[in-house]
């Protein structure tokens, strides 16, 4: 427990936990304050998320290569898994849908753009594992495919077309999730010779005691899970009152709150000049979202949700996530990388947040 | 003639020659046995295929390497060519242009990612002519071209859209077919040292002395056929039977099975570690079956068709056509494989096969 | 003075100014002549686009390479500009964004094209400096994004559609200058080590004075604005005398034409086995319409045009301009070339050109 405050201590982003109890707080007082309660959970968010992504590595850590790298490819992308969660359960699948989505945007551009960047503004050409960005790549294009062909195939009007589409999701999340185990077993198993050294993969900070860790997993995770309630019933409100978009909120602003402390891995990794750890970051969590995250929650939806959650995506949603996708194969394919790459992969995702920005709602 | 009776009792596939009787018996007693006459139809295909395919190399085998390497690049696809030119013959565009489309899918992914996989799990990395990969994936990429552009510029609803698609297709077909005679040239002669010494992709098979081939494959054709033509009538109501859509059988049934001797080849060179041969096969084949047969097909059909055919495809098909080409040119890239690029290929492969097992017939 | 008439006799292309004074005369006797005034101001715009690019290219010898690299950079195409702003200031949004969409896949396929085929008629292999290829490719693959979110996202049915296409445009124009100008210290400064030196770059001729060099500047610039004028009035009635689709004209006949000085330039440099300078002219040529061109002409339609120009490309262009880059991509990335690789990409263009040509006008 003294560790634990030792860690608040030193680490200045967990002073924002002291927005949890203001949220609890402002949600009891004046229920109604949405767009009080979306600042403040936002906010919440953020440090609950570092300590949820501190514990899972520390117990991964303490478990063996092949366990640990197993939980840290089911449990990396816990908060963005309890945010979609808790939206599954309201019946709000648009948001689901457009945070999951905004989630392998913002990782696959955002989060590797800005690490190139970061890195390159401090050394002049940085190397990172070719085959492990190839890897991550290749299991994100195949759940781009698994996106685009229901829009592709489906006319919007035909009678059989909701049976049709929740079959076909199933179908998908199924051969997703089975493809994202395959390739563990290929990464962390048969070819792991090909990825690196996995020392070289887990970031800076101490590993907590066990204790510690599982505490604070389970602790954590039922806090975040209260928290994204509030967020998720006052994001709708609070858009509207700060004039952004449905769309804009859930593929910019969750993506970016969900994904902070990763972010701070990734970046931290880039100015160290240890690119494959931001590279891993960026590209691993994306691939994790794409191939377990979504399809977890079509299947989940038949158990949790109000009425079962197809895997149809708005059409413009999959495009920007197709075209993150073949911007990351282009942009990877040489291993090295300076500060303009990732100027261009930020440009890519600056073009998709303005888009959004200024979409009339009525359209999305 | 011994030598055809021996290579028979040799080759347990060639046993399935048995139901080419078959099938004309039970077409001359009962016409009307649909499902019964698809099944046996399919089953004699496999063999006769073999053969076909047996005697092409041994003529090729014959005939000095260039005349060798333009024969077997124009009559390495007989099956495909035959089956479609039957179906052509019946007007059944729809099924010409489903089998087209499907031969290049399942070329390029099921064929490809099935030796990957299958060398991939008796060899830890394997590694191919990164040469000829690309240059038949650019063929494949410039065809994939051609059948996006009708699709892409034309409105569904104008007048002189028909006069326009046909004046286009037969213009794209002439390019196409130029395009591989010039590809011919490049590979089979100005720059054929970049693509790896001939004998290599040769298969294992003694070959038969040239009588023997050429009346194989006087004989063979015929049989093909005639086959055929039970084959397209039945397949309609076959599919109905078994509670396949006409897109499914077009797309797999008929491509699986019209490449069944060519699966052979490269499954055995995957086993052999003669990946070069496998990636030949696969890519060359789908290169071949875009670039000529399809355009071939095309241009004949103002000769044995109702009605001139165009290259305007199900928009469907065409996504899965270029997602084939980029899924290849993605992975194709490096010029290794291990198992897990070949469950990737193969997965993008079932992605397809469950949405079109799937989609309500209506849609297509 | 004696410099430039020297040129004109030494420069065949410049006999062609010639038919700057017939334009005008044709003009005053004839001005409902539009057939015959379109083929003059075609004529006359070769030469004039020869003598403007001579004369950047002397003012940029003189200033040092970084002011001369961002003159190029930015009046590099200045005849391209000339005519689309005479357009702009017409109104005629149509022939503006049909002549920027037409010169980036001319300049990617046509001329990037015929000069690997001129080459490699010559060399067996030619190589060139991938990293300055792959650098244009991705600025290109930016500005493809630009032009292709807009049309992906917008219903084309919605009131608010014009402000929010409007807003778009100027949001994305400013990002693609930030990001070209980003893209210059990159290649100019910071990385410059990677792009080869620039005097390989540089082309044959010998620079004119500054003096001439400026006057030259100045009065052709004058010269081609007032054929322009000639050339936007006549070219929709000559589009219809010719059986021309107004698209193939703004598509492959203004590009050509505006283009004529670039690809004298680079075909010959393909022909000396220098084919950097053909790479860096064809690519170098389209990153530059793509990202400062076509924005900057949405910027000053708000004040020059009759009304503001957005960013929204008939679909049809902005699928030939994904499919260009992502042909370049794919071709460019081994950094060899010889004469089949350019066949592909002029293949690739006749697709295009074919395609427009036949179109019915009613389409575009």
């Amino acid at each position: 427990m003294s560790l634990l405050l030792e860690e608040i201590r030193h680490n200045r982003v967990l002073w924002l936990l002291v927005f949890i109890p203001a949220v609890f707080a402002v949600k009891g007082i004046e229920p109604e304050a949405h767009t009080l309660l979306f600042v403040l959970a936002l906010l919440a968010i953020v440090p609950l998320a570092t300590l949820l992504s501190h514990a899972t590595e520390s117990v991964a850590s303490k478990t063996g290569d092949t366990v640990g790298g197993l939980l840290n490819a089911t449990l990396g992308n816990l908060t963005e898994l309890i945010i979609a969660l808790t939206a599954l359960r309201a019946g709000q699948y648009t948001l689901v849908k457009a945070s999951v989505a905004g989630a392998i945007v913002t990782n696959t551009l955002f989060l590797l753009g800005a690490s190139f960047l970061l890195g390159g503004l401090r050394y002049h050409i940085q190397d990172y594992n070719r085959t492990n960005a190839r890897f991550q790549t290749s299991l994100l294009f195949l759940a781009t495919v698994a996106l685009l062909i229901p829009s592709a195939v489906a006319a919007p009007d035909f009678v059989e077309g909701a049976t049709f589409m929740h079959q076909l999701s199933v179908g998908l999340s199924v051969l997703l999730i089975v493809a994202y185990g395959l390739g563990l077993v290929s990464s962390l198993k048969t070819h792991r010779e090909l990825f690196g050294s996995t020392e070289e993969l887990v970031s800076d900070d101490a590993p907590w005691p066990m204790g510690l860790a599982l505490s604070t997993l389970a602790g954590v995770t039922v806090l975040v899970a209260l928290v994204s309630e509030v967020f998720v019933e006052s994001v709708q409100q609070a858009a509207v009152a700060f004039g952004m978009t449905p769309a804009f909120v859930g593929f910019i602003v969750v993506a970016l709150v969900g994904g902070a402390a990763e972010m701070a891995s990734a970046f931290s990794g880039a100015r160290k000049n240890r690119l494959d750890l931001s590279v891993g970051i960026a590209l691993g969590s994306a691939a994790q979202i794409a191939l377990f995250v979504a399809p977890m929650l079509v299947l989940v939806s038949y158990v949790l949700g109000p009425t079962p959650m197809d895997l149809q995506f708005w059409p413009g949603a999959v495009i920007m996530v197709l075209i993150s996708t073949m911007t990351v194969l282009t942009v990877t394919s040489s291993g090295h990388s300076t500060w303009f790459v990732g100027v261009l992969l930020v440009m890519v995702y600056l073009i998709f947040a303005m888009t959004l920005y200024l979409l009339p709602p009525r359209i999305q």
